[in-house]
């Protein structure tokens, strides 16, 4: 993890040669050179990041995308795409040599064709995630993918780091959401695999393949989007409970009751709540009393009737059962939008609060709470104080587990006290049979990580195959492997 | 494609110093040798393709498994890989050679885990896809997969092709349904992908690569599968329509009022009912009168209150718009296997009625009318009383597109008219963006076909990885690629 002034911000000095060629390509608008116009693409927007860059260019197509890619290829240039920068992990920042090509897909905005009947959006991949959303809504259709950056994350880079989010439980990470792709590999030429089809064996899945390879095989420039109904109807509740086990309890019983309509089941330990009651204005508490563990539940239908009910049902049973302590059903759009407010402020309440050491980690379901029992008794063994904010996607197994450490932590300090923690957490959740990186990527972050984690063996068949892909190794260096 | 007197059926003389190695790994209970016992591993289930081996060896789990493919990758002894032995295009026979070792997994029926809070199961691969299902529901869960071959068919198989059938609409393909793999390699180590994680993004996707590569990279030896909650209401309902433009018409209005509830909408001609009515025993016609196209609708929840008054309004409705000519509601279990029973009966009925020249193909749902329309035209052309069975899993643009030729056809007019039409369906299907194999798989049937179909960059991406993962070519070698 670079600070900002860990080296010199003098702007990288290009090869004419190339700055030449790459014009010829994309012209004046397609070219970011003026250092104050470029410094956007040299950090990310965490600003946990920056680099360097020869040259930010933005193709507009993928014809020049392709010659982009090409001519880099030629030249020996390694590229580091960008889509909306909203990443978490440092995927889209250059490193600081000064010798990369930020490839910025931000202009390529066409959605090139909706299809409700085939329920199909073909989208290029500077599309933003949120006029995805608006252009299937506009043909009566859904698309599922929602996160909290989709105002201004692009499609392309939820594709590239296969993004997760709040609609998992239900529909699935964004490989799912995914048809066909058209990508441009690192030799410049393009692969056209954008099929509208539901089912098709002819050959290996090199759809998957690219999806959340973080830009280190090729490009993708554009995607084939599955549409699904669209959701009328709509129940969401808030749920005390005195412990994980209970929640997780729950979440079966409603699968159960509720089958496919479970679209959300987020949960946060009472420590998350008080955090965002205290730094996130016009937040209160849901219920009353003091929960150990609360979960925001939400179904979703195509039809509003009988929904209420089944939810008033299933919670009923729950209270009885003893898997909820105290239940809130939403009793209106505005009380809903108030609980989702909640789960949302988490991460805001996280940074006024202090400094955050985070993980984004997965787990079987049914070894999460035992994760976190175990979890919390490491770090207080070596951390007696430690402050935990656990919240996170309980129906998908995904928690943000992180540890707030205060405002005026030095960098240095910062940086050990994340050294040992994440090695605690890690330890485990690799112990436990989890993920390290849920639904964040690799990036830069987890880099080092990866050749900890990963079995050798796994790590292998990845080189084989960025080897067979990019043997020249110029599609975004110093990433995920 | 072979006939069964093509080449002489001499049992082929194995090297006795492989003999005798893969007899230390697998005992007498793993090695098949005696040509009347080995004849069934050297033929698929349609008789269509015959094939010699060095060895028949059946390794009992995946330690057996691993030693044996060490053994071979030492011996540059080519492996073709068995399930159940149901395939439809030729990939799990070996060659003519009597150089390849046909290494069944039949022995490997372990169910290592169900964790119902987890919602997954642990197969190993040879265990079949009915026990598969059945232990889901021994733990209140469901596994959606379902074929005609489900009795016989091993989860291993369906991996490696990537089966779809008949929950694809609701569930998707095999793909969909698996959250991780153990595979051993060509070289015999073993890569341990078994995570039974929602979410999990560190690093490519090999998973998806093994699944549906046909047993040309590697040996998938067990999965981590995901458990559904069980659908306990169902409606079904068999509708008679002008077209299949009407068809395509009303599945549009049964998604949008049903949602994810729509679990078949099935389709076959006129011409295919009639053909199940001649030759099925104990079948009738759903409806009075004649109908151009008919297609079999079910709707499943997990509770059955209002599920038929949803089917019975929605089709009211399609009666209404035109959508439907006529329509019978199921009032029981007994009617809905009978409309069950003609839809699985058309493949009884194709082979009574004479031979078939078979498609498995698919289009965008929007292009099925269109592709229809064109298809028969082209035929016809050719062919003025060309026998069409027309039928298929419309909901997820997957066409059974058959040609009925008569039972007196010898087999070289068979093959000549094959490839005569196969060329000018196939055609029409990849100038409309349609797949030549939905969910059949490539084989050794259309293997010259993928060649002449598939972009040479998208083969030159999959020879490249074919060139990464088994650089010495030995795993089902003349399949797929």
């Amino acid at each position: 993890m670079y600070s900002a002034d860990d080296f010199a911000q003098a702007p990288a000095a290009p090869h004419p040669d190339l700055v030449r060629r790459l014009h010829e390509v994309v012209g004046d608008a397609g070219l970011v050179l003026d250092a104050e116009a470029q410094a956007p693409y040299l950090t990310d927007w965490l600003g946990k990041w920056r680099g360097r860059a020869a040259l930010v260019v933005r193709p507009r197509d993928t014809a020049q995308t392709a010659a982009v890619v090409r001519i880099c290829h030629e030249s020996h240039t390694p590229i580091v795409v960008q889509g909306g920068n909203t990443g978490m992990s440092g995927g889209a920042t250059p490193d600081a040599s000064g010798a990369q090509v930020v490839l910025s897909l931000s202009r390529m905005t066409a959605i090139r064709a909706v299809d409700p009947i085939n329920n199909t959006l073909t989208a290029e991949a500077g599309v933003l995630l949120a006029n995805v959303q608006r252009s299937a809504l506009e043909a009566d259709r859904f698309f599922p993918l929602s996160l909290g950056s989709e105002g201004s994350c692009t499609i392309g880079g939820n594709l590239a780091t296969n993004a997760g989010g709040i609609a998992v439980l239900r529909y699935g990470n964004t490989r799912d959401l995914v048809l066909g792709i058209e990508a441009v590999l690192p030799d410049g030429r393009v692969w056209n695999g954008l099929r509208a089809l539901r089912k098709d064996n002819t050959g290996y899945d090199l759809r998957n393949l690219f999806i959340g390879s973080e830009g280190t095989l090729g490009i993708i420039t554009a995607a084939v989007l599955k549409l699904f109904a669209r959701p009328l109807g709509r129940a969401t509740a808030w749920v005390g409970a005195a412990s994980i086990e209970s929640l997780v309890g729950l979440l079966a019983d409603l699968r159960a009751s509720a089958g496919e309509r479970l679209v959300a089941f987020e949960m946060m330990s009472h420590d998350s709540l008080a955090l965002v009651l205290q730094h996130v204005v016009d937040t209160r508490a849901p219920l009353e009393g003091a929960h150990a563990f609360h979960a925001l539940v939400e179904l979703a239908d195509t039809r509003q009737d009988g929904l209420d009910e089944l939810l008033e049902s299933a919670l009923g049973a729950a209270l009885e059962r003893g898997l909820a302590n105290d239940v809130a059903l939403s009793r209106s759009e505005a009380q809903s939008l108030a609980f989702w407010k909640i789960r949302e402020g988490i991460s805001q309440a996280q940074v006024r609060a202090g400094k955050a050491i985070k993980h984004d980690i997965a787990l079987p379901i049914s070894s999460l709470a035992d994760f976190a029992h175990r979890a919390e008794a490491a770090l207080r063994a070596l951390r007696p104080a430690v402050r935990i904010v656990n919240f996170g996607h309980l129906g998908d197994g995904n928690l943000h587990y992180n540890v707030l450490v205060p405002a005026d932590t030095t960098p240095a300090a910062l940086a050990a006290e994340t050294a040992l923690l994440n090695r605690v957490v890690h330890d485990l959740v690799s112990h436990m049979g989890g993920s390290i990186s849920a639904e964040h990527g690799v990036g830069q972050l987890r880099r080092d990580e990866m050749h900890h984690y990963k079995q050798p063996l796994e790590l292998e068949l990845m080189l084989r195959i960025k080897q067979a892909l990019d043997p020249n190794q110029l599609m975004n260096p110093g990433k995920l492997l």
